[in-house]
Protein backbone atom coordinates (compact mmCIF):
# COMPACT_ATOMS: atom_id res chain seq x y z
CA UNK A 1 0.00 0.00 0.00
CA UNK A 2 2.04 2.75 -0.94
CA UNK A 3 -0.15 5.10 0.06
CA UNK A 4 0.64 4.89 2.90
CA UNK A 5 3.96 6.09 3.31
CA UNK A 6 3.08 9.85 2.92
CA UNK A 7 7.01 10.93 4.31
CA UNK A 8 6.51 15.21 3.90
CA UNK A 9 2.94 14.60 4.90
CA UNK A 10 4.02 12.42 8.17
CA UNK A 11 6.41 15.63 8.73
CA UNK A 12 3.90 17.93 8.50
CA UNK A 13 1.86 16.74 10.77
CA UNK A 14 4.82 16.45 13.27
CA UNK A 15 5.08 19.71 13.20
CA UNK A 16 1.82 20.55 13.53
CA UNK A 17 1.47 18.21 16.51
CA UNK A 18 4.11 20.06 17.97
CA UNK A 19 2.91 23.29 17.41
CA UNK A 20 -0.33 22.86 18.89
CA UNK A 21 0.66 21.15 21.55
CA UNK A 22 2.97 24.48 22.67
CA UNK A 23 1.02 27.30 21.45
CA UNK A 24 -2.23 25.82 20.87
CA UNK A 25 -4.73 24.61 17.79
CA UNK A 26 -6.53 28.32 16.78
CA UNK A 27 -3.14 30.18 17.54
CA UNK A 28 -1.36 27.86 14.52
CA UNK A 29 -0.90 28.65 10.97
CA UNK A 30 -0.27 26.50 7.91
CA UNK A 31 3.09 28.81 7.34
CA UNK A 32 4.25 27.67 10.95
CA UNK A 33 3.89 24.40 10.45
CA UNK A 34 4.78 24.34 6.70
CA UNK A 35 8.68 25.96 7.96
CA UNK A 36 9.04 23.71 10.85
CA UNK A 37 8.91 20.80 8.88
CA UNK A 38 11.12 22.81 6.24
CA UNK A 39 8.66 22.20 3.66
CA UNK A 40 6.88 24.95 1.92
CA UNK A 41 2.94 25.73 2.59
CA UNK A 42 2.33 24.73 -0.66
CA UNK A 43 3.62 21.37 -0.14
CA UNK A 44 1.09 21.93 2.96
CA UNK A 45 -1.72 22.38 0.73
CA UNK A 46 -0.97 19.43 -1.69
CA UNK A 47 -1.15 17.05 1.68
CA UNK A 48 -4.28 18.76 3.63
CA UNK A 49 -6.97 20.58 2.30
CA UNK A 50 -6.98 22.70 5.32
CA UNK A 51 -4.90 23.07 8.94
CA UNK A 52 -7.25 20.74 10.45
CA UNK A 53 -7.14 17.69 8.15
CA UNK A 54 -3.29 17.47 9.19
CA UNK A 55 -4.40 15.65 12.09
CA UNK A 56 -6.44 12.82 9.96
CA UNK A 57 -3.39 11.94 8.28
CA UNK A 58 -3.36 8.43 10.01
CA UNK A 59 -6.87 7.22 9.26
CA UNK A 60 -7.38 9.21 5.97
CA UNK A 61 -6.92 6.49 3.63
CA UNK A 62 -9.28 4.29 5.34
CA UNK A 63 -12.36 4.29 3.51
CA UNK A 64 -11.00 3.50 0.67
CA UNK A 65 -8.72 1.01 1.90
CA UNK A 66 -11.60 -0.88 3.92
CA UNK A 67 -14.00 -0.66 0.58
CA UNK A 68 -11.13 -2.31 -1.49
CA UNK A 69 -11.02 -4.99 1.46
CA UNK A 70 -14.88 -5.59 1.32
CA UNK A 71 -14.49 -5.76 -2.56
CA UNK A 72 -11.32 -8.26 -2.59
CA UNK A 73 -12.77 -10.34 0.77
CA UNK A 74 -14.01 -14.30 0.24
CA UNK A 75 -16.94 -15.34 -1.00
CA UNK A 76 -19.97 -16.59 1.41
CA UNK A 77 -19.30 -14.11 4.32
CA UNK A 78 -22.35 -12.51 5.78
CA UNK A 79 -22.63 -8.30 6.28
CA UNK A 80 -21.21 -8.24 9.75
CA UNK A 81 -18.42 -11.05 8.71
CA UNK A 82 -17.30 -8.78 5.83
CA UNK A 83 -17.68 -5.39 7.55
CA UNK A 84 -15.58 -6.90 10.49
CA UNK A 85 -12.72 -8.66 8.36
CA UNK A 86 -12.27 -5.34 6.51
CA UNK A 87 -11.72 -3.73 10.11
CA UNK A 88 -9.46 -5.78 10.92
CA UNK A 89 -7.32 -6.16 7.93
CA UNK A 90 -5.85 -2.46 8.19
CA UNK A 91 -6.00 -2.65 11.86
CA UNK A 92 -2.28 -3.82 12.21
CA UNK A 93 -0.95 -0.81 10.38
CA UNK A 94 -2.24 1.48 13.62
CA UNK A 95 -1.03 -0.72 15.76
CA UNK A 96 2.39 0.97 16.13
CA UNK A 97 0.87 4.10 16.00
CA UNK A 98 -0.64 4.61 19.07
CA UNK A 99 1.29 7.31 21.23
CA UNK A 100 0.86 9.61 18.26
CA UNK A 101 -2.99 8.82 17.40
CA UNK A 102 -3.12 9.41 21.16
CA UNK A 103 -1.84 12.60 21.45
CA UNK A 104 -3.76 13.90 18.39
CA UNK A 105 -6.73 13.13 19.99
CA UNK A 106 -5.54 14.99 23.24
CA UNK A 107 -5.51 17.76 20.87
CA UNK A 108 -8.81 16.79 18.97
CA UNK A 109 -10.91 17.24 21.77
CA UNK A 110 -9.80 20.58 22.60
CA UNK A 111 -11.09 22.25 19.69
CA UNK A 112 -15.04 21.91 18.28
CA UNK A 113 -13.68 21.98 14.18
CA UNK A 114 -11.67 19.08 14.82
CA UNK A 115 -14.24 17.51 17.26
CA UNK A 116 -16.70 18.00 14.43
CA UNK A 117 -14.08 17.15 11.26
CA UNK A 118 -13.10 13.90 14.13
CA UNK A 119 -17.18 12.92 13.65
CA UNK A 120 -16.92 13.51 9.13
CA UNK A 121 -13.89 10.91 9.33
CA UNK A 122 -16.20 8.64 11.10
CA UNK A 123 -19.54 9.19 8.57
CA UNK A 124 -16.91 9.00 5.80
CA UNK A 125 -16.03 5.23 7.35
CA UNK A 126 -19.39 4.28 8.08
CA UNK A 127 -20.14 5.55 4.14
CA UNK A 128 -17.62 3.36 2.70
CA UNK A 129 -18.44 0.41 4.51
CA UNK A 130 -22.15 0.76 3.66
CA UNK A 131 -21.69 1.04 0.16
CA UNK A 132 -19.41 -1.88 0.40
CA UNK A 133 -21.87 -3.83 1.73
CA UNK A 134 -24.38 -2.77 -1.04
CA UNK A 135 -22.29 -3.42 -3.33
CA UNK A 136 -21.14 -7.58 -2.11
CA UNK A 137 -25.54 -8.03 -2.06
CA UNK A 138 -26.22 -6.81 1.25
CA UNK A 139 -29.66 -5.03 1.44
CA UNK A 140 -30.34 -1.44 2.60
CA UNK A 141 -30.95 -1.87 6.09
CA UNK A 142 -28.91 -4.28 6.41
CA UNK A 143 -25.36 -2.26 4.95
CA UNK A 144 -26.82 0.65 7.35
CA UNK A 145 -27.28 -1.13 10.98
CA UNK A 146 -23.85 -3.40 10.26
CA UNK A 147 -21.68 -0.35 9.14
CA UNK A 148 -22.89 2.41 11.91
CA UNK A 149 -22.67 -1.17 14.56
CA UNK A 150 -19.37 -1.43 13.30
CA UNK A 151 -17.83 2.15 13.15
CA UNK A 152 -19.36 3.09 16.57
CA UNK A 153 -17.98 -0.41 17.57
CA UNK A 154 -14.14 1.16 15.99
CA UNK A 155 -14.65 4.50 17.46
CA UNK A 156 -14.89 3.03 21.19
CA UNK A 157 -12.05 0.59 20.42
CA UNK A 158 -10.25 3.88 19.63
CA UNK A 159 -11.38 5.05 22.10
CA UNK A 160 -9.92 2.42 24.74
CA UNK A 161 -6.69 1.31 22.77
CA UNK A 162 -5.81 5.43 23.39
CA UNK A 163 -6.48 5.32 27.00
CA UNK A 164 -3.30 6.16 29.19
CA UNK A 165 -3.61 3.00 30.88
CA UNK A 166 -4.06 0.49 28.61
CA UNK A 167 -1.88 -1.98 26.52
CA UNK A 168 -3.56 -4.60 24.66
CA UNK A 169 -3.46 -4.51 20.97
CA UNK A 170 -5.94 -2.79 18.72
CA UNK A 171 -6.87 -5.70 17.31
CA UNK A 172 -8.09 -7.97 20.78
CA UNK A 173 -9.32 -4.49 21.78
CA UNK A 174 -12.00 -4.68 19.12
CA UNK A 175 -12.73 -8.46 19.11
CA UNK A 176 -12.81 -8.32 22.95
CA UNK A 177 -15.79 -5.51 22.29
CA UNK A 178 -17.42 -7.35 19.87
CA UNK A 179 -17.44 -10.16 22.46
CA UNK A 180 -19.15 -7.94 24.69
CA UNK A 181 -21.56 -6.64 22.35
CA UNK A 182 -22.76 -9.43 21.27
CA UNK A 183 -23.85 -10.49 24.58
CA UNK A 184 -25.19 -7.48 25.60
CA UNK A 185 -27.51 -7.16 21.99
CA UNK A 186 -28.50 -11.28 22.44
CA UNK A 187 -28.90 -10.64 26.28
CA UNK A 188 -30.25 -7.39 26.70
CA UNK A 189 -32.00 -7.92 30.25
CA UNK A 190 -28.41 -9.07 31.61
CA UNK A 191 -26.78 -6.98 34.62
CA UNK A 192 -23.70 -4.85 33.90
CA UNK A 193 -20.25 -6.29 33.09
CA UNK A 194 -17.42 -7.40 35.51
CA UNK A 195 -13.97 -8.29 33.56
CA UNK A 196 -14.92 -11.72 33.69
CA UNK A 197 -16.98 -11.72 31.10
CA UNK A 198 -14.85 -9.73 28.67
CA UNK A 199 -14.12 -12.16 25.98
CA UNK B 1 -43.34 16.54 29.51
CA UNK B 2 -43.96 20.63 29.66
CA UNK B 3 -40.92 21.15 27.85
CA UNK B 4 -42.67 19.52 24.41
CA UNK B 5 -44.76 22.09 23.69
CA UNK B 6 -42.54 25.37 22.44
CA UNK B 7 -44.55 27.29 20.46
CA UNK B 8 -43.16 30.48 19.54
CA UNK B 9 -40.06 27.62 18.50
CA UNK B 10 -42.57 25.82 16.44
CA UNK B 11 -43.77 28.66 15.02
CA UNK B 12 -39.66 29.92 13.84
CA UNK B 13 -39.05 26.22 12.75
CA UNK B 14 -42.20 26.33 10.52
CA UNK B 15 -41.09 29.89 9.34
CA UNK B 16 -37.39 28.51 8.68
CA UNK B 17 -38.41 25.45 6.72
CA UNK B 18 -40.56 27.67 4.66
CA UNK B 19 -38.04 30.09 4.01
CA UNK B 20 -34.64 27.02 3.38
CA UNK B 21 -37.14 25.63 0.93
CA UNK B 22 -38.05 28.36 -0.55
CA UNK B 23 -34.22 30.60 -1.48
CA UNK B 24 -32.16 27.49 0.08
CA UNK B 25 -30.41 27.94 3.77
CA UNK B 26 -27.56 30.28 3.54
CA UNK B 27 -29.32 32.64 1.89
CA UNK B 28 -31.90 33.04 4.54
CA UNK B 29 -31.34 35.48 7.56
CA UNK B 30 -32.44 34.87 11.17
CA UNK B 31 -34.01 38.29 10.96
CA UNK B 32 -36.21 36.99 8.04
CA UNK B 33 -37.23 33.89 9.64
CA UNK B 34 -38.10 35.92 13.03
CA UNK B 35 -40.30 38.42 10.33
CA UNK B 36 -42.14 36.00 8.24
CA UNK B 37 -42.93 33.72 12.23
CA UNK B 38 -44.03 37.47 13.19
CA UNK B 39 -41.64 37.26 15.86
CA UNK B 40 -38.58 39.30 17.13
CA UNK B 41 -35.02 38.34 16.69
CA UNK B 42 -34.19 38.58 20.05
CA UNK B 43 -37.36 35.70 20.12
CA UNK B 44 -35.39 33.92 17.94
CA UNK B 45 -31.97 33.96 19.83
CA UNK B 46 -34.13 33.12 23.16
CA UNK B 47 -35.17 29.80 21.77
CA UNK B 48 -32.16 29.00 19.26
CA UNK B 49 -28.32 29.89 19.65
CA UNK B 50 -27.70 29.78 15.86
CA UNK B 51 -29.74 29.74 12.89
CA UNK B 52 -29.06 26.69 12.07
CA UNK B 53 -30.66 24.88 15.25
CA UNK B 54 -33.72 25.89 14.11
CA UNK B 55 -33.67 22.75 12.40
CA UNK B 56 -33.05 20.59 15.41
CA UNK B 57 -36.46 21.78 17.62
CA UNK B 58 -37.74 18.35 17.55
CA UNK B 59 -35.11 15.99 18.99
CA UNK B 60 -33.33 18.92 21.39
CA UNK B 61 -35.09 17.36 24.33
CA UNK B 62 -33.70 14.38 23.59
CA UNK B 63 -31.03 13.76 25.54
CA UNK B 64 -31.82 15.37 29.03
CA UNK B 65 -35.23 13.13 28.91
CA UNK B 66 -33.24 10.18 27.69
CA UNK B 67 -31.15 10.64 31.00
CA UNK B 68 -34.21 11.44 33.30
CA UNK B 69 -35.88 7.96 31.77
CA UNK B 70 -32.98 5.80 32.45
CA UNK B 71 -32.52 7.36 36.34
CA UNK B 72 -36.00 6.34 36.74
CA UNK B 73 -36.27 3.27 34.88
CA UNK B 74 -36.67 0.14 36.83
CA UNK B 75 -34.13 -1.95 38.34
CA UNK B 76 -32.44 -5.16 37.25
CA UNK B 77 -32.61 -3.97 33.47
CA UNK B 78 -28.80 -4.72 31.71
CA UNK B 79 -27.21 -1.82 29.98
CA UNK B 80 -28.75 -2.53 26.89
CA UNK B 81 -31.89 -3.12 27.91
CA UNK B 82 -31.85 0.51 29.84
CA UNK B 83 -30.62 2.41 26.61
CA UNK B 84 -33.47 0.64 24.61
CA UNK B 85 -36.04 1.27 27.40
CA UNK B 86 -34.97 5.43 27.32
CA UNK B 87 -35.05 5.30 23.74
CA UNK B 88 -38.58 3.36 23.03
CA UNK B 89 -40.35 5.25 25.93
CA UNK B 90 -39.31 8.83 23.76
CA UNK B 91 -40.56 7.55 20.45
CA UNK B 92 -44.34 8.11 20.41
CA UNK B 93 -43.43 11.77 20.88
CA UNK B 94 -42.10 11.83 17.65
CA UNK B 95 -44.32 9.87 15.44
CA UNK B 96 -46.47 12.32 14.40
CA UNK B 97 -44.03 14.42 13.10
CA UNK B 98 -42.94 12.77 10.41
CA UNK B 99 -43.31 14.40 7.76
CA UNK B 100 -42.31 17.25 9.67
CA UNK B 101 -38.75 15.45 10.38
CA UNK B 102 -38.36 13.91 7.10
CA UNK B 103 -38.45 17.65 5.20
CA UNK B 104 -36.07 18.92 7.96
CA UNK B 105 -33.69 16.32 7.23
CA UNK B 106 -33.96 16.49 3.06
CA UNK B 107 -32.79 20.44 3.94
CA UNK B 108 -29.99 18.77 6.48
CA UNK B 109 -28.54 17.18 3.79
CA UNK B 110 -27.67 20.21 1.53
CA UNK B 111 -25.08 22.06 3.86
CA UNK B 112 -22.20 20.96 5.46
CA UNK B 113 -22.99 22.69 8.56
CA UNK B 114 -26.38 21.61 8.92
CA UNK B 115 -24.97 17.53 8.51
CA UNK B 116 -22.34 18.37 11.38
CA UNK B 117 -24.68 19.77 13.43
CA UNK B 118 -26.71 16.57 12.68
CA UNK B 119 -23.84 14.62 14.40
CA UNK B 120 -23.54 16.69 17.01
CA UNK B 121 -27.44 15.97 17.70
CA UNK B 122 -26.41 12.24 17.30
CA UNK B 123 -23.08 11.88 19.39
CA UNK B 124 -24.80 14.51 22.37
CA UNK B 125 -27.68 11.48 22.77
CA UNK B 126 -24.80 9.31 22.77
CA UNK B 127 -23.21 11.10 25.68
CA UNK B 128 -26.23 11.46 27.64
CA UNK B 129 -27.21 7.68 27.42
CA UNK B 130 -23.59 6.96 28.24
CA UNK B 131 -23.78 9.33 31.47
CA UNK B 132 -27.10 7.65 32.25
CA UNK B 133 -25.79 4.11 31.70
CA UNK B 134 -22.48 4.63 33.92
CA UNK B 135 -24.97 6.38 36.59
CA UNK B 136 -26.70 3.04 36.35
CA UNK B 137 -23.72 0.79 37.21
CA UNK B 138 -22.58 0.47 34.27
CA UNK B 139 -18.93 -0.24 33.51
CA UNK B 140 -16.94 2.13 31.61
CA UNK B 141 -16.87 -0.54 28.26
CA UNK B 142 -20.20 -1.39 28.39
CA UNK B 143 -21.56 1.96 28.74
CA UNK B 144 -19.67 3.33 25.45
CA UNK B 145 -20.30 0.10 23.94
CA UNK B 146 -24.18 0.33 24.40
CA UNK B 147 -24.45 3.70 23.69
CA UNK B 148 -22.70 4.06 20.80
CA UNK B 149 -24.77 1.11 19.53
CA UNK B 150 -27.97 2.01 20.26
CA UNK B 151 -27.79 5.61 18.75
CA UNK B 152 -26.41 4.11 15.45
CA UNK B 153 -29.29 1.86 15.18
CA UNK B 154 -31.60 5.48 16.19
CA UNK B 155 -30.11 7.12 13.44
CA UNK B 156 -30.78 3.91 11.25
CA UNK B 157 -34.30 4.43 12.35
CA UNK B 158 -34.90 7.52 11.15
CA UNK B 159 -33.57 7.05 7.98
CA UNK B 160 -36.08 4.04 7.34
CA UNK B 161 -39.17 6.32 8.85
CA UNK B 162 -38.62 8.85 6.96
CA UNK B 163 -38.04 7.52 4.12
CA UNK B 164 -40.64 8.18 1.33
CA UNK B 165 -41.82 4.59 1.14
CA UNK B 166 -42.26 4.45 4.87
CA UNK B 167 -45.57 3.44 6.41
CA UNK B 168 -44.69 1.63 9.68
CA UNK B 169 -44.27 3.30 12.98
CA UNK B 170 -41.12 4.49 13.92
CA UNK B 171 -40.98 2.11 17.15
CA UNK B 172 -41.63 -1.06 15.21
CA UNK B 173 -38.80 -0.15 13.33
CA UNK B 174 -36.76 0.39 16.08
CA UNK B 175 -37.77 -3.25 17.36
CA UNK B 176 -37.28 -4.67 13.80
CA UNK B 177 -34.11 -2.72 13.44
CA UNK B 178 -32.85 -4.46 17.01
CA UNK B 179 -33.80 -8.19 15.83
CA UNK B 180 -32.24 -7.53 12.46
CA UNK B 181 -29.00 -5.98 14.44
CA UNK B 182 -28.66 -9.09 17.15
CA UNK B 183 -29.29 -11.93 13.98
CA UNK B 184 -26.21 -10.09 12.24
CA UNK B 185 -23.82 -9.64 16.02
CA UNK B 186 -24.70 -12.92 16.67
CA UNK B 187 -24.40 -14.72 13.23
CA UNK B 188 -21.95 -12.59 11.45
CA UNK B 189 -21.51 -15.38 8.83
CA UNK B 190 -24.77 -15.54 7.82
CA UNK B 191 -25.55 -14.09 4.16
CA UNK B 192 -27.63 -10.92 3.20
CA UNK B 193 -30.70 -10.55 4.71
CA UNK B 194 -34.74 -11.12 3.33
CA UNK B 195 -37.46 -9.55 4.48
CA UNK B 196 -38.77 -12.75 5.77
CA UNK B 197 -36.33 -12.26 8.38
CA UNK B 198 -36.78 -9.01 9.06
CA UNK B 199 -38.23 -9.28 12.67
Amino acid sequence: MPRWAPDAALRLEQAAVELFRSQGYAATTVPQIAERAGLTTRTFFRHFPDKRDVLFLREREFPDVVADLLAAAPDGLGPMALAMHGLLAVTPELEAWRDAIRERRSIIATDRHLIERERSKSAALAQAIRDGLRRRGADHIDALLVSQTVVGLFDTALELWTAEDSDATLASIITDSYARLAEHVSHPEQPAHGPENAD
